[in-house]
């Protein structure tokens, strides 16, 4: 069993890196402060005698030897990211419970079969760079090194950039290291498991993702003299895209989600009738039938308000994965150990994405849930109890166990 | 006569200062840029023989004496601060008329009864810091000193601080400071003038003015996970609000204007469920009953939409000013000036609120309008001919003398 104590001190420590004032955490991708994140990650890893490797887009290796190295190593991992007004534990968790695993593992002089690796994948969040997951997805092949290198945030900033100048650009050729099998622990991010009074969450799929950057773009016009029935007010043709975001959701219940986050109105005067405006568009489901659907319905709807309003409207897709079920050999895993630990389970599909969903498709792979207060994420007052995060690293380290062999 | 070819060079030399790609200028209120404007525009000045003195908001009065200097002076004026993407001549074109009017009187040796004053307010666009006319209302006490002083920009920044930083914080007290009658030719800023073929407008009236902050809070959550059903999405609601706006503009015609051209959204990541969002919102009408209405109907919409939603709305108002007729005197000066010179006018009431609205507190005051390109202003594209602007300036100098007395 792992020491509930010493994980809940580490997630602490790290969470102070970046901390804010409300409580949560503002860790940015790539930014000075995800650099001292990883610089503690990782020192806790060479501290516990794990070698480190960085490959080229910045995602981290942190191996512990098994007894036959031939083997592909049995992974687990997760993000140290965060939103801008973020949480302590999501990512950070599956991140620390890995560690945790190592650092129990060495306690109890325990050998593995197959070696053992933690991963701290880039930009999971997607929140400064898209695409969403960068580093698991270059890591699988969903895009190009290239394809991540040239995201920029909303400054201008590039990824390869940023990664030299905070150096964790590494020369591991992405993706040239093999796995044996994959797990990720993770806060529920959703209130399914707190209702349901329940420890963990055995994850069978994520919901797939699709995102868009939309442009509307009108005529800057001063507010005053301008009569109502001249104007071409970008930011009013997207209010009416905006509703629709939502409108398409609730078409696909009960797994349809549809926000709009970022929005950016130029010129941003009060006296200016906006000439552009640009926003995001997040659609997810279960299925890829559902998801498609949904995409569809957005197509038709902006060409209607093409026609409608005259205006141009872009729409650019910057992220898509389709949905994603997990490995039964890994869910059943899960389900297993929390079994033989005496935790009381129950299904919950993933509403967010994970780069568990990139490794499955290297591997074999599954995610153990546990809850967090009012299901709450993505927000400073993220919260879960140490209980619960010592559960989700118990079963995390039984399954790894089980896959790597002992 | 004035000399239009002079008028235009002046024009097109200010406005390489902030110069943007698109022909355009950014020279927001107190800053750098707009302190080398006012360094060029009083160097002009004290180059025609005129005395500068600034006040304590940062006014400049460029005074030329009269032959009576124990009389009010009879003052022009305007402002040189832009929008972030506004044009050449809005507010320019009064400062520089007024410098032009100066230049042709110093020609012709003509000396006036009463002094002539030219007038460069402080921020008058109200984009970067409200109350929008800050310089003149504060010189005819339509708020305090203290009040202004204290208005920051988006980034926090300070009036007082950043007129302190560009060195133009005078001594004068504001409004210490007789006026015997006060011009202002400007730009139309609309589309009448062009589509009616008339050089001169004669301006009996400007648009009230009613500007709001309005704060939605909801709750930042995660856009994944989160059920739609349970959310507290803040720009949802605020896409309602902004719809509101212009229909409760539409209910008010001919006059009624509804706005939302500025928007931030918090914490403004793709995969959060926006928090909070702040907009402003500007209405305006020609009666104050009217604008009264306008007022009210909002008021029960946030109303309405508080019990609705549960979510907390906020509204503050920033800036009000109501709808402000002129002088009859100046008024008949501006149309028999024009006649005089053989132009063609026709009334047209400002939806624009300008410095003249302030001045016309403590004196009789009057505006002259020019016509623009597809009456487009606040938009980098804002354009003007050669013989509108010099018509203008000549009926400003007409009407100017006969306040003044020559
Ligand atoms: N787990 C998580 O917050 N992932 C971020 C990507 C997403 O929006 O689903
Ligand atoms: N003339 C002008 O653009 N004034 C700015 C204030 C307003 O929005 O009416």
């Amino acid at each position: 069993r792992i020491d509930g104590t010493r994980l809940w001190n580490s997630l602490m420590e790290l969470a102070r890196i970046g901390g804010t004032a409300k409580g949560g955490v503002c860790r940015l991708a790539l930014t000075d402060l995800d650099k001292r994140g990883r610089d503690l990650v990782t020192s806790w890893a060479r501290a516990e005698g794990m070698s480190v490797v960085v490959d080229q887009i910045g995602n981290i290796f942190m191996r512990r030897p098994g007894r036959n190295n031939a083997l592909p190593p049995v992974m687990t991992g997760s993000h140290i990211d965060t939103q801008p007004t973020g949480g302590k534990f999501d990512g950070n968790y599956g991140v620390l419970s890995g560690i945790e695993v190592i650092r129990t593992l060495n306690q109890h002089n325990i050998q593995t079969e197959a070696p053992i690796e933690v991963a701290v994948w880039t930009n999971e969040e997607g929140s400064r760079f898209v695409p969403v997951m960068m580093g698991s997805g270059v890591f699988c092949g969903a895009f190009t090194l290239e394809h991540a290198y040239n995201a920029t945030d909303i400054d201008g900033k590039k990824v390869r950039d940023e990664l030299e100048r905070i150096g964790y650009i590494g020369d591991q050729v992405c993706g040239d290291h093999p796995i044996g099998a994959y797990y990720e622990a993770h806060i529920e991010q959703g209130p399914v498991l707190e209702n349901a009074d329940t420890v963990i969450g055995v994850v069978p799929a994520v919901l797939g993702l699709s995102w868009y950057d939309c442009t509307v773009t009108g005529f800057e016009s001063h507010a005053g003299p301008t009569p109502m029935e001249i104007r071409k007010d970008a930011l009013q043709v997207s209010t009416f895209i905006m509703q629709e975001v939502v409108a398409i959701a609730n078409r696909y219940p009960p797994y349809g989600r549809g926000t709009v986050g970022q929005v950016q109105v130029m010129p941003n005067s009060r006296n200016v009738i906006p000439g552009q405006v640009k926003f995001s568009i997040d659609l997810r489901n279960v299925s890829e039938d559902s998801l498609t659907r949904m995409h569809e319905d957005l197509l038709a709807y902006l060409e209607a308000m093409r026609k409608k309003t005259g205006l141009s409207i872009e729409l650019e897709r910057v992220s898509y994965f389709p949905p994603c079920p997990f490995h039964p050999d890994c869910v059943d895993n899960v389900r297993a150990a929390s079994a033989a630990l005496g935790y009381k389970t129950m299904d919950v599909v993933s509403g967010a994405g994970h780069d568990a969903i990139y490794a499955a498709r290297l591997a074999p792979a599954g995610m153990i849930f546990v809850p967090c207060k009012d299901g709450v994420s993505h927000n400073e007052i993220e919260d879960a109890r140490p209980e619960h995060l010592e559960a989700g690293c118990n079963v995390l380290l039984q399954a790894m166990l089980a896959s790597a062999g002992v």
